[in-house]
């Protein structure tokens, strides 16, 4: 039986991952007023900074802002100004108050699946903004419970499912992310579907996306649209 | 029965605000190379910004750091220079990393406590910040669940609550702030105690705490110590 279904929010329910990019390629045009692009990987030096703070701010935009003002403070060997920073600094504010805007279909298809099923979002990011696009989605209504997480690997899945008293085996997890929404779950015996999204960030990104596709737990998908009809093709099996 | 206790984590269970205090004293020592302290009331102007951007960030030193960055580019008029503001960029870094030090005979109290009852440990600010000061805590061990939440409100408690299938008149909570963990609680249904902290937070503070004292199912206390015998009063009065 399939008791509980879990959504991702980000780039899987509402767009994301495209207001990022239109912040860091606004972020690349402060910085080449005081270095060559060219030359300088800017984006890749964000990255790795991003990455190195990830242990102290976990993800989301507030994080994402600081490492973008430490960023440019230190690629411009501190020579940018307290106005382009100040820019930077409302750019990372405009994410946090971007219009939630449903990806199609996506209503409907979560709908579908609550009508019979136990909904749950499971989301990382900043707590606040994450029950902030929650609440503006319209979504509270429709699903059992809002999970926000430090970090989607087996063990918070694990202590997802023991809180809502569910078996990994009775537990399908739907997201955009190979690595956060559907490697751990197959690890732990639950049932994963990747809905890829047009735009993927880099430290979401896999190595091999192969590996998936043969697993029996496994399912690719093109819209949400295909949910509903899987879950009932997996509790006709017994799955 | 009181059936779940829930403490709070910074300064009820863990220092805090002390940390925020000697980075908002460097704060002033770098904001003074720009302007007269004593005709800018640097304190209140920061402490206004944070304010207003509560609804964007939420609590906790992510959203601090990106306030205490905008009130220094803001009263400067936009005059800092970026050498300053990596230094204060890395004060707020400082508050992620600071070590968790347990206040005086928590660790015992918390445990005499968890002996009869389900213990929680309610909490905001940033989610990623306080699932790793619980982690270095130890009380992971020792408690049922850890709540990170958004804002103390009824509407929240009143959600925690329906989550762990306990009524309010069954709930009680302790912590240092009267506003965020006493209030709410007591409005609900639930028991309240308030263990005062020396430090508090100016946006924690209530108008007038004297409204609390004659409150049937509140209890003033000094120390951490006071809450097993009361939960035990409380149980042995059928309370």
């Amino acid at each position: 039986m399939i008791e509980l279904v879990g959504f991702d929010g980000d780039d899987t329910l509402w767009h994301s991952e495209g207001y990022y990019q239109a912040v860091h390629a606004e972020f690349e045009q402060v910085l080449a007023r005081y270095l060559d692009l060219a030359d300088t990987r800017v984006h890749e030096r964000l990255l790795a900074i991003e990455r190195e703070n990830l242990h102290l701010f976990g993800y989301g935009a507030k994080g994402m802002t600081l490492s973008m003002l430490e960023t440019a403070i230190t690629l411009t060997g501190e020579r940018i100004s307290a106005t382009d920073l100040h820019h930077l600094l409302r750019l990372g504010k405009e994410i946090l108050r971007h219009p939630v805007e449903l990806l199609d279909g996506i209503r409907e298809a979560v709908t579908e699946v609550a009508r019979d099923c136990r909904v749950v979002l499971i989301t990382k990011g900043d707590l606040f903004h994450q029950e902030s696009k929650v609440a503006r989605s319209g979504f509270g209504e429709l699903v059992h419970a809002v999970d926000v997480i430090g970090e989607k690997d087996e063990a918070t899945y694990s202590r997802i499912l023991r809180r809502h008293g569910v078996d990994p085996g009775d537990f399908v997890m739907i997201g955009n992310s190979l690595r956060s929404d559907v490697a751990p779950v197959l690890a732990l015996g639950g049932w994963a579907a990747h809905v890829p999204h047009e735009l993927t960030w880099e430290l979401e990104k896999v190595e091999d996306d192969s590996v998936f596709d043969a697993h029996p737990r496994f399912r690719a998908m093109t819209s949400l649209a295909e949910v509903r009809p899987w879950v009932d093709e997996l509790v006709g099996a017994g799955g």
